[in-house]
């Protein structure tokens, strides 16, 4: 008996169900799994023996579920001790594996749940441990190191360009059109807020200004800028990360509230639209700002997803199953890109240690006037965002499959 | 040489321009018309001369223009005085339309509109004036009188329910789960938060309350509803309307912050999400409560449109020119519903003076214990969020087009 294991962390992605899919189908295809367990709410869920058995809980459901939203294996955000401070939940992990014939652990999710699987796979191959640990990436952020890109972001990326564009037309109709400010998700990196520079009418791009963590904020030049162009032209539309920062390393958005904090020490961000907003119309610039926080929409829209990003996600399960088969441990999954017209891509193996709690941070060369983007980027961005799942239009949410939790 | 105007009004909606395409192409395909003008930032522009030739601005572009959201022809909150007080607008308006041998005014918009186009063709009889004055419907809100339901709305809809639904399940992964509270608009109705209805899993609704404003909203059910759902099932989605109002009239939202009012005396509402969420955390229920607004999304996503609506709006467009042939002034084209399997529904005239700044309310019948809304609610709404746009869909933002404003 050898049975294999999936599980989901950290937060949602359009797509993260479809690299369970991918898991579940590449497993059962190569008969080299006789079961598939999920185990629900990640490595916490784990420990407590919250595992089921995924085909059966999906029955003939599994297409749906790889054209449905968010995790729905459910998530955590838990961080495992080091080993070398307490082994205790190590050895109850690997128990657990042990107790249900599980030969691989495949965990998707981004850099902190790499960290889980650095961890997990060094203790077990200093413990000469059979078991094999393989991470497939996850995250709308796009700020793992070792992949051109995350699954997740190209859905994401989609969203975000559509709405902008068409938040743009509507914050133009009137004779006197304000100012429109919008926050995307992104955490310390900019890729998120950048893909606006798809939201393009007639080759040029809609959003006046886009402003990333990896560019420091200077208040001044903004107000400059936002001033001369709301005179030039009667409208600005701002595009802004909910993670820019002034040099000393000060959130923007934490001068307006107090900014908690999460069990992995990252700040929990958002709110930066209105500092923004209040720094315009204290200024004298205008009072007519409108803002919008586009929250979670952007991490969960298969409603807008990306066909591309769909099939790299599936593809990621299906090949981590393959290369567990050649006995890979410690790994992720990342996806290289081969060539952008036609675009491909394929799978390829790089060290999961070197992911971990690492970031790839937007390259500042396509960052053009320190508040903008560079057309350059388009080639990085425009193959991530393409192609609708059919399946999933065709009455899409009526099809969204959910698994009963423990 | 016998022209026709066309113009927009009010907040924009997705398919407005399919409105704005049907008087085109059926003023074309009639020839009854030689001309179709576009009347630039609706009254306000077409009073200062903003008058464009539409087949000559959108060119081949008429496809594109139809499936392009946001009002293309730019938009005003304008209020005509009584002429009775001032006539000189009046006048200026009616020795334009001569001017550009105008025989028929086209205005696309919602209950303000319907005012303008009521005092035009009021004006008109009594100065025995041979122009024609007529209302194409439009809002998202679903507000107006004697029509089944608005083009704007089946896809504002089809926006909020989809979303509802895959916030839902963004809001489900923890094992920990907290409150999820989503605002929508509509003003003084409920039309767009009651739509919610329609976010459903396995064929329950995942809203577990949605408050309109129709009905008064009292603080301390809500707390205990709240209080009682969360210990029963450790999360709760709460959809909110945000002009929801407590028994004596006052805004919920109106207690947070100032409430602005607009030319026509409207409340600019907003802001309801936090006041409820302090709420919660005030009572001690849980401090874990996650707030949306989905803002303008609500009104412009033509990514996320229904078919039927779209060829709804274009076919009152059409119709208000076959209408116009036989010499119909002070009319609004509205929508009647012939049955729901299969969807069928087809044009009538009702009086504008009807539906001037009159408000349709959510029947109370369809209302479910003072929180939530009937599931006979479906059989109302299910029919107006179908279909996809294909065309839309083929690229659809790459396709998006815009007028070029004066």
């Amino acid at each position: 008996m050898r049975n294999c294991l999936v599980a989901q962390s950290g937060g949602p992605t359009a797509v993260i169900n479809s690299s369970a899919i991918g898991v579940l189908q590449g497993a059962m295809e190569s008969k080299y799994y006789n079961n598939v367990f999920g185990g629900l709410n990640g490595i916490e869920g784990i420990l407590n023996r919250n595992i089921i058995n995924l085909s059966e809980a999906l029955g003939d459901k599994d297409k749906h579920f790889k054209y449905t939203p968010s995790s729905g294996l459910g998530s955590c955000r838990y961080k495992m001790k080091n080993f070398q401070v307490d082994n205790s939940e190590y050895n109850k992990f690997f128990n657990i594996l042990k107790e249900y014939d599980i030969q691989t652990f495949f965990y998707i999710g981004g850099n902190d749940s790499m960290d889980t699987v650095a961890k997990l796979s060094e203790y077990a191959k200093l413990n000469s441990l059979n078991s094999q640990i393989i991470g497939i990436p996850k995250t709308i952020d796009n700020d793992l190191t070792c992949t051109d890109h995350t699954p997740g972001f190209g859905s994401a990326a989609k969203l975000i360009s559509t709405v902008i564009l068409e938040t743009y037309l509507d914050s133009s109709v009137y004779k006197n059109n304000g100012i429109f400010i919008i926050e995307t998700m992104g955490r310390d990196t900019g890729w998120l807020a950048a893909s606006a520079c798809l939201a393009r009418i007639n080759e040029k791009a809609v959003a006046d200004f886009i402003y990333i963590p990896e560019i420091s904020f200077e208040k001044e030049k903004f107000l400059n800028d936002i001033d001369r162009k709301f005179k030039s032209q009667n409208q600005v539309y701002i595009v802004v990360s909910e993670g820019i920062k002034y040099s000393d390393g000060t959130f923007v958005a934490e001068t307006n509230s107090s900014v908690k904090h999460d069990k992995f020490g990252h700040a929990q961000l958002g709110g930066v639209t209105n500092v923004l907003k209040q720094m315009i119309i204290n200024n004298g610039i205008t009072t007519r700002v409108k803002t919008l926080e586009l929250g979670v929409i952007q991490r969960c829209a298969m409603h807008c997803s990306s066909n591309i990003d769909i099939e790299e996600a599936y593809r990621c399960g299906m090949d981590a199953v393959k290369f567990s088969m050649e006995g890979v441990t410690g790994k992720m999954v990342s996806i290289e890109r081969l060539s952008n017209e036609p675009y491909t891509s394929h799978s390829i193996l790089v060290n999961v240690s070197d992911v971990a709690n690492n970031i790839k941070y937007f390259p500042k060369e396509l960052v053009k006037d320190d508040n903008n983007i560079s057309d350059k980027a388009l080639e990085y961005f425009s193959p991530l965002v393409q192609g609708y799942p059919s399946f999933a239009l065709d009455n899409s949410t009526k099809n969204y499959t959910i698994i009963k939790k423990c």
